[in-house]
This record gives structure tokens, sequence and C-alpha cells, in this order.
């Protein structure tokens, strides 16, 4: 079985990059197949080209790398901090330039206005982000929306129904002690 | 009075880029003075680096003329489609990169679990969109998740209590004629 592990944070010794590699040792453990990639050190051009907006396949060799093994993993695990509500732009972009008809979903080319044709069932999407909202306010005035973004409107989208969510906060008041339960 | 004008598409000859255009005009008719950007056409690199992680300022030239920018205008106008219920990355990189402390809003760093201190109260903002998605199956499914990330999440969180927002849809299905009634 392989899995695939992204994450976007720039800083090298944030906690996202602990959880980072406490996921990628847990599935080497279990004896499964881990692509993991930092973004950010790979210098991940998060920009959709003009060529990109159809369904004709790019020639980025990252991006079809990322592609490939996207559809070789039976589970995605996504890494990053809660920036206004919304991925880092670099994992927004990820989404952008991986997630792509056909490899992700299909459409009909005379009928665009119509629902997507998932193309990831039978896949597990898991994610992990960081916050510094304290939940009473994250819940009330923002509403969570990564929750809603990832899940409904990504792993839903392209037929991903068996996911997993995990919000840590308050990430800029914790201490070692709850860094090591949280990655525990 | 100065206003910025904000676009994020990749095909110049996309809706988007007429609603760009339109919006540049109208203020020029109103003899308000128009920052216009762009985002792919001028090259806009949208991850955000470890060094703008905190207040500092960034030594990227095109960051700090659109911060400026920002500061110096009144009405502040973004133009994209909708991508998973979020901007294009480009459009999401110039939130993370822009709309940062000092300038958007600050904080304390000894509280930084606490809310922001918003620093553009005042200013007017403005979000054009498009999508390919059916009104009800946006509302009832995806929950159209911009009005919250930008109203709430962006603007709020900044102290711009004064906004609009518009959602142009089906574009892939729809005609000039009905194109040029929404620019007008």
């Amino acid at each position: 079985m392989n899995a695939s592990i992204i994450l976007a944070h720039p800083y090298e010794k944030s906690f996202n990059h602990a959880i980072f590699h406490t996921a990628e040792n847990a599935f080497k453990n279990l004896n499964i197949n881990v692509y993991a990639h930092d973004l950010y050190k790979e210098g991940f051009n998060p920009v959709l080209t003009t060529k990109e907006l159809g369904k004709e396949k790019t020639d980025n060799d990252l991006v079809n790398q990322y592609v490939d093994e996207m559809l070789q993993s039976r589970i995605l695990v996504f890494i990053h901090p809660n920036w206004w509500g919304q991925p880092p732009a670099i994992m927004k972009g990820y989404i952008d330039r991986i997630f792509r008809p056909p490899y992700a979903y299909d459409y009909d080319e005379n009928n665009e206005g119509n629902s997507g044709i998932p193309k990831l069932t039978g896949k597990v999407g898991i994610v992990f982000n960081t916050g510094n909202t304290e939940a009473k306010r994250e819940e009330e005035v923002f509403h969570d929306p990564l929750e809603n973004e990832w899940i409904q409107c990504v792993f839903s989208f392209c037929g991903i129904e068996n996911h997993y969510r995990r919000l840590f906060r308050v990430i800029a008041n914790s201490n070692d002690i709850q860094r090591k339960e949280w990655l525990r």
C-alpha cells in the first residue's frame, strides 16, 4: 500500500514539520510505502497555467510526478496551518494543479455546469491543521472553513468519502509537553 | 481617492479579465485613481517566505509595492474564479503576503492566541467571482465558501465592514448577451 504526505509550511522547525515526520514514520512502521513531499523544500510552483485550465496533460515534471503518486496512493495526507481560513498558497496550488481532470475528477465538456465525475473513489483523505484561534471563536466567528473546504469541496467532490481531519490549537501558546501529546 | 483592483486568472480572454477592465474604466470615469494589477501577467510569486511569517518587512519589491498601494487605497477590489471553493493559489498568495502584520492587522506577540488588531478600518472591500456551479448546488452542497472566506475571515478580521460581493454563474454556459448584461 502507498500513502502520500504533502506538507506546506515555510519554517522547518514548525509543528507542521513535526506532524509530517511523525506521519511518515508511522506509515513506515506499518510497512506502508510513503511519498513524502515538503512543498516549500521542493520549490513547488503553485500557479496553475493556462494550459492546465482544461484536461490537457501539463509539461511540468514535478506536477506530473505528484499526480502519478496521488493516483498510486490509497491514503492522502495533507498537513498545513490555517491561514485566513484557507491553506497557504503553496498548498492551494497543489489542489489547483494536482486535483485536475481527468485525474481527480472528470467532466462532460458539453455540460460544464453539471457536477463533476469523481475519480478518487476508495481513497482515504486525512488533513492535519494547526491554528492560533481559540475553538469558540474559530467555530462561531470563522466557522472553521477548512473543514468544509477539504471534506466537502475537495474530498467529496472527488469521491473520497473516507476522511479524517484534526485541527491542533492554539499552537502559538502550546508547550513541548502538549506538542508531544498531540504527536502521540 | 485611490482604488486597487487585483485580478487572478490565467486566461487573458476570460470573463474575469472583462470584469477587471470594466472596473478599471468605471473608476477612471469617476476620477478615481486606479492601481490595477493582473497577478498572472505580473508574474506575482504567491509563496510567503519564512521571513514573512512575522512582522518584519519583506525584501520582495513587488510585495512592498502592493502593500503600499493597498494602504493608500480607499477601495479594494478582488476579481477571481471560484476554484475548489477558494481563490486560485496566486490570489491566496496575495492574501498571505499583502494582508500581513503590521499593515493589514497587528497582534500582541505576548498573546498570539487572541484576535488581531484590525488596521484597514474605513476601507471598502469588493469581490467579484465567477463560478460554474448552479446556485442551488453551490449553496446546499458547498455552502458558497468564498463568501465567508472573504467577508468574515479577511475583511472583517482587518476591520473592513463596508463590503460587497457578487458571484457570476454559470460562466461556462453563458453567452455574450448575458455577459454584457453582467458587465453593465
